[in-house]
């Protein structure tokens, strides 16, 4: 049944006409709306909800199937298609990228799968031993783009301060040519190791990048296959022995964007921080893949964070979400979670191939705070459009160097401010002046762990995947598939012809002529 | 008059309820819908927008005469208030820092301000000049949040590719102690100049670095005095020659977003690129202020590109904008303009204090393409929220080190890919299977460029900087005060006393309780 003639959606929807008035927040019930579950807690009382509303919207979950589709995808269900019409039509396996631990998973297909992905661990736990060995490399560049670029660059950053110092990383991604020379200009080629990913091998920009770099290293007299390793599909382009050092592989039940944990996410983490810490941030990401198999509960986190979404997005009506860590090496994470929700959930057609009549995935931005404070906070509290905003936040800082000033440490500063934001939004404030009233009532929540350590950055990805992956089962979406970057791909070939003076293609004649 | 009451207001309500179908985009559309000015081309037949709606919308920049205002702006009258209630009461002269070459303003208020303005310009050639002498800084570490941190950052890393190979730059913004942390790892203190930046210089953030770097240096038996160089007001704590080797004045005439052409976004800015680079960025910045004195014409374009922005705002009724650079040069610009446009136009009252009834500032994010195609294009094209885009891009690269491969260049295939997407937006695709619908009619309009030049650089910052400011003057909104961070700082404060156990705050413990 479509997510519009749910049971529980008509009820929400009366339920949205009278949201909690978040001025009546109070010590009660900051205790009353936690959670909390594999080192996280997740405090929304600061959500326009009541009890009323949680248990309506677990029921949405409950009609919707929510949990017995997130079950099905970590087993391994054909769930990447559109019924009837010609789809990927593949499973959506990267749990199996890690489930390598406590109660894996027994369906023969996530077992396949995950003796697939670990014996490419254990590939890179030689590699790593033979490369330390070499002590050769002390730069690395990461060809790729989109899934092949942002979950590592987000995650590998996320773990720079635990990282070895002699070792630096640089990300190729964009077609500019100019990014090109920038990372040219950073590195010695002489002692840099080169990682070309790319799930099919025929991407456009890591294809043309690739071939840049490799003659470049031609032309300064070195080896390509001695500096060069790939990450692509068994029997694509790249997996050739003979052009790389090293072909490590995915498959086509990893999408890109989900990619991270695989080797797409694994060479560069281990190599810069060490195996052990990859193997931990692994850990970590399998340990809430678990807590997503949870019952229908708010301890289920990833669940009950999806709902909350739901609720502020088709209820409350709100199209984006400010994703706000208050953390700086979160600082590219906003960034890749914008990639994993908008291509995941930015949808028109459900899963039967009928175009939706509901709002899907909302517009996902965000900074780091305190910074983002002093940059866009001013219209999240007093603009015309509410924003509502998921916070992330630690209580101890990742390196314990700590520095008090004026009677307070910059860690506590930085809880202070984060929790301040939270009750300024959800309060207001009235004043005579008009200009320093605050309306209030602008919902959020918050992602609170220990420390962002190794483990808790797997479990905080996993966190968004499975949150991601509840929208869309509850929505009845596909949210493994990217139909929507075709078209632009398609016509983007038409003008590379057109450069090389084929084909009569009007439009975008005209462009060019303003050129 | 109220921007509900204009005429043209309620003129182009009427004409909103049928925009252009651009199914019909053509190549006369295209060369009609074109503006140049100042090396730039604004290319706007994407826009859903026919004669008749370009027509009402210059009718309603001449009824809310928002050219008069733009003057009034410049020659330095007082409009950073809100009338009838106590506001901040100044002159908004940030185009003064910049008003040293063809045609100055020559009203006394601002060629007072040009003049104090140009004599730290000449301060900072000679203390240029000083330091290349004594040769001894590789690093720089610019601390400051807020608008001393993302103008100077974007626009340090867009000059990058100009600038000094020996001389690293690091920014320091977050109270975060593991940005410290991550910071201190990357340089040697020895040879390392530190930029506080805070116009007040009591900026909570600015402040509790600038004593721990101050205590490092101290650490290191090194003299904080040689390291570290002040910029803010006359007479504000950092303006202390005992303290700082240097002290740079700003002052409250220049909001702190609009203050990259002062000296806090010169001194990083000339150090790593040179001064002759600053020079012409400078230069670039105040033909553009020229630019926005024009008439309200089309050539005008920075009011062309603000009223397209309210065409979609306020009448199409869109409540984001992406800005997406083709040009990985500019991967934090679109951070800066968010915080530009949203610090500016968040606004809930009027400059008489009146509640508005209408829409003000959207919310505004982006990343660079082709990037961002692999990203969270599959929501722009395919989504249910409709997203307008302004494109930047470049005819050519900044460092003419192209790249061919299978017989087309790095750059024409970066081109070919803006080019696609506008087109692919706006025009969309039918198809049997509905997952590879494109619906379409997505608006999205280019400013395009030359090249992504010092002065062309210049030149887009005061393009959206005018932008801005020209929709603040049509909504009637006080677009340079930032009334709305205020409670914020105040709870946290509080929060913060309540770290060092004093005070009682019921809500803040609850949170705290859950740390």
């Amino acid at each position: 049944m479509s997510f519009s003639n749910l049971k529980a959606t008509k009820h929400l929807k009366k339920l949205a006409e009278s949201p909690f008035n978040l001025k009546e927040l109070s010590p009660e019930r900051i205790a009353k709306f936690s959670a909390h579950n594999c080192g996280y807690k997740l405090l929304y009382a600061a959500e326009r909800i009541t009890e009323e509303v949680e248990i309506a919207l677990f029921e949405l979950a409950n009609e919707s199937r929510a949990h017995e589709k997130m079950l099905q995808m970590q087993q391994g269900a054909i769930i990447n298609k559109i019924e009837g019409y010609p789809s990927e039509n593949r499973e959506v396996l990267h749990t199996a990228t890690r489930d390598f631990f406590e109660n894996p998973i027994k369906n023969s297909n996530s077992i396949k799968a995950a003796s697939l992905a670990h014996a490419e661990v254990e590939k890179l736990k030689s590699f790593m031993k033979e490369i330390d060995q070499e002590n050769r490399f002390k730069c690395l560049i990461q060809i790729g783009i989109g899934g092949s670029y942002l979950g590592p660059q987000a995650h590998y950053e996320a773990l720079q301060l635990f990282g070895r110092k002699d070792r630096n990383v640089f990300f190729l991604a964009n077609i500019d040519p100019d990014e090109v020379v920038s990372v040219l200009q950073q590195v010695d080629l002489s002692e840099t190791l080169v990682l070309v990913v790319s799930k099919t091998g025929t991407t456009l920009e890591t294809s043309t990048n690739e071939a840049l770099i490799r003659d470049h290293l031609q032309r300064s007299g070195l080896n390509p296959q001695e500096h060069m390793v790939s990450i692509s599909m068994p029997g694509s382009p790249l997996d050739n022995p003979k052009q790389f050092r090293a072909c490590f592989h995915i498959w086509d039940w990893i999408g890109g964007r989900y990619s991270t944990t695989s080797m797409v996410g694994a060479v560069v983490i281990a190599w810069a921080c060490g195996f052990d810490i990859f193997w931990e941030f692994l850990k970590g990401a399998n340990a809430m893949d678990k807590v997503a198999l949870q019952g229908s509960s708010k301890e289920n986190l990833p669940l009950l964070a999806a709902l909350l979404g739901i609720w502020n997005r088709n209820f409350l009506g709100h199209a984006s979400l400010a994703i706000i860590p208050y953390s700086q090496a979160l600082r590219r994470f906003p960034a890749h979670i914008q990639q994993l929700d908008m291509e995941s959930n930015g949808k028109h057609v459900d899963q039967r191939g009928n175009l939706v009549d509901f709002e899907t995935g909302p517009i996902i931005w965000g900074e780091p705070g305190t910074s983002a404070q002093h940059s866009f906070f001013q219209l999240l509290h007093q603009g015309s459009t509410i924003v509502p905003i998921e916070f992330i936040g630690f209580a101890n800082s990742q390196v314990q160097q700590d520095f008090v000033f004026k009677n307070s440490s910059s860690q506590q500063k930085l809880l202070a401010n984060l929790f301040a934001q939270m009750i300024a939004l959800a309060t207001g404030q009235s004043s005579d002046n008009p200009n320093q009233q605050f309306s209030g009532n602008r919902p959020s929540h918050l992602i609170l762990g220990e420390k962002l350590s190794p483990f808790a950055l797997g479990a905080l990805l996993a966190f968004y995947e499975h949150k991601i992956a509840f929208q869309g089962f509850i929505w009845g979406i596909n949210s493994f598939d990217q139909e929507g970057v075709q078209l632009g791909k398609k016509i983007a070939d038409k003008i590379i012809q057109l450069f090389q003076k084929q084909g009569h293609y009007p439009l975008a004649e005209a462009y060019l002529k303003e050129l």
